[in-house]
């Protein structure tokens, strides 16, 4: 009896690509196939090919040959193709042709291989459900942290420990602006404006300020890190437009950086998933994190705590990350779409941060005797103790800015000091209030 | 007809281990299986079961109840045992029962996995070839870097690329030493001397503080990182017995640290291999490493380069990598022990590193007019140029310590240099030369 289990020297035809999408990413994605073919038939244990592609414009100047395949205008055409075997779905859009391509290619017993996050934090159980039932694999890893080889980590390396929190910064853009704004002094309006004209951002930005495109990789994360279902709308999102220079450099004249900080992690309540900037230590692996550059750290019961760093975007780094994917399908690993059976995923129950964490205040005070006082008498009421506190001089002489960070306190309990701080009358206009993740 | 590839709902029955080794790994990884029964069986499609397990003692008291498996004294027994799909290898040496059992398994057809660096440096050719041939894996996640899955990254994670360089601090034991040598200010004897009490050392403990450990496990990411046969022979090692308590303060005064560092490398002329004491800035990600903790750098091609960091050895660490192997085979994932077929691996070319570096020189002087001319002048004569220099106060006013960073020189240079400066007269004491890595 032959064991379909054995590694062996039974020769596999070619795993045959379409490719739909021929942006940065299947750019990348057609270089890696054509320059590295022997690296590829060696390592995968047969040839990797291209049928077929697919993108909006067929006459686009693009800097690969792409005269050997078959072109169709319809990503849906693509995905039915007899002669592919793995769709390569690199258009992005939660919705329109990436799904429709998507659904048909499942429907047609293909796998798929993904960089599509927002399809997957939209659609993926539905997804994942149907591929399973065709058993048909559905692969992601070019959509969370783009080279980083954290969703294999996560699913496969770190497969045999509960998982206690998954955290990361996974938002090249935003890390960029951040940096940037710090490094050369700059108010956020201007570094936007700059970032758009590089063409760092979406088409629609708050994707990336607001926090959106970070938030669905944190889902996607949650989903395989706890058996639950992709619950991007639970993720609690804040994003980066309301981080001025001035917090930039009050936090760095306290040993911070602010970083655009996901977390995700299991309790007795739920599930909290948030993605909002939190300060970081600057000396910490995170507060290091300069530009583009990605980090996600996963805690596991057994395995303690696993930090990884590489570029979140860009060609060479999301090809990289498609391409394994593709390998493994070649290879015939044969996983679920969530690391277990999508239909045995739960649903979360959606649980709002309430552990305790020191947190960064900036205010500003009327300039007169007893206006800290009052601040401080109702921070104290809430049982909110002061670890620090500065006091800065301003060129108007009637407001003083005032940073406090703050000993461990719930964010219920800042809540209710921040409705409170008002009727002082002290204040000169609305607190800023971040937290502060010692990590 | 069907698929054997497809995703779906077959029942597969259990995954049968057999446990060869009850130390420290061998009883993290029954405690894993014990106390996660439902979480493994949920993720691996199937239930991961124990049959039976061998160690050298049988009556040993042992913190996990061992009563419902078979035991065997003889560990190739246990390897041979019908009931028996999976040998987990976890008693290390490489060689005697760890190999007989290793080779006997792979005779019976049966996979195994392995937390054993050792022997698969010096068996992990002939083991590969063995296994392949009949068609089972050898899998070896827990061999390096404890519960960084570092041999899943490379081997999958980063396969479509061509790696450049592979690079880590992969010997917690020897990081734990200069950590603790800096930290607490104490000599080496002392540091190593507290570091066998805690139990910290092999029992060998060349194996650690020679490098010999961290060179086995550089040795098996090169030949995955650059398709070459397992050439542990072919590594530069140097040990850490050397680092005397003046280089780590010296170094710390010149703002860097320490580490225990391997480097692999295809070049031109050859596999580049080494592992050595290294000078690395102080706050990069490597120079920021304290006790334990392992980092691996993984360079590629299309990724760029990706970092790893977290616990090198312990319990629930080595468990959890060797779980992550077991949990594939359950799954039925099928590699190459190296990711290509081990009969396409080639024999590297050994090469010495050439390439220019940076290099730490302490000496001591005579302290007398025109030494430290005579120092430089050979410097100038074999090209080496010098970054900074620092001379101490010291109390025997006889001898001067001076430090020397250099700017960018060849090892060759530097060797030269170093072979021509007892003839200047001015050397009270041996020089020594440590290379600089701005990683």
């Amino acid at each position: 009896m032959s064991d379909p289990q054995k590694l062996g020297p039974q020769k596999l035809g070619p795993l045959r690509l379409g490719i739909a999408g021929l942006g940065t990413v299947g750019v990348g994605v057609v270089r890696i196939i054509q320059t590295q073919a022997d690296l590829l038939a060696r390592r995968a244990g047969r040839p990797i090919t291209i049928t077929a592609v697919s993108a909006r414009s067929k006459t686009r100047n693009r800097p690969v040959d792409l005269s050997a395949y078959a072109w169709e205008d319809d990503p849906v055409a693509l995905a039915r193709r007899p002669d592919v075997d793995v769709l390569v779905e690199v258009m992005g859009g939660s919705d329109g042709p990436a799904l429709t391509a998507t659904e048909a290619a499942i429907a047609a017993g293909k796998d798929v291989v993904t960089a599509n996050k927002a399809l997957l934090a939209h659609h993926g159980q539905r997804l994942a459900e149907e591929a399973e039932a065709k058993g048909r694999a559905i692969r992601f890893e070019a959509a969370v942290a783009g080279g980083i080889p954290v969703i294999k980590a996560l699913t496969e390396g770190l497969a045999a420990n509960q998982i206690r929190r998954v955290m990361g910064v996974m938002n090249g853009t935003t890390n960029y602006i951040l940096t940037r704004m710090e490094n050369a002094g700059l108010p956020y309006d201007q570094v936007f404006e700059e970032a758009r004209q590089l063409g760092y951002l979406e088409a629609d930005p708050q994707l990336d300020v607001g926090g959106i495109d970070a938030g669905h990789k944190l889902s996607l994360l949650a989903a395989i890190a706890f058996g639950t279902k992709v619950a991007f709308d639970a993720v609690e999102l804040e994003g980066i437009d309301r981080i001025s220079i001035d917090d930039i450099r009050l936090a760095a004249d306290m040993g911070f950086r602010i970083k655009l900080l996901g977390v995700a992690q299991m309790t007795g309540r739920g599930l909290e998933q948030r993605m909002s900037p939190c300060l970081v230590p600057a000396d910490s692996p995170l507060g290091q994190l300069q530009g583009g550059t990605n980090m996600v750290v996963l805690e596991g019961d057994a395995v303690g705590q696993i930090v990884m760093r590489g570029a979140g975007a860009g060609e060479g780094p999301t090809a990289s990350a498609v391409m394994a994917d593709v390998i493994d399908l070649a290879r015939g690993t044969r996983l679920s779409t969530f690391g277990q059976p999508a239909a045995t995923l739960v649903e979360p129950t959606p649980a709002r941060a309430t552990a305790p964490a020191p947190f960064y205040l900036r205010m500003a005070l009327a300039d007169k005797p007893g206006a800290l006082a009052k601040v401080a008498a109702v921070l104290g009421d809430e049982g909110i103790s002061i670890d620090r506190m500065r006091q800065y001089a301003h060129e108007d002489r009637s407001v003083a800015p005032v940073l406090i960070v703050t000993h461990k306190c719930t964010p219920e309990a800042l809540a209710h000091a921040l409705k409170r701080l008002p009727a002082t009358g002290v204040l000169t206009g609305e607190p800023v209030a971040i937290r502060i993740e010692n990590v």
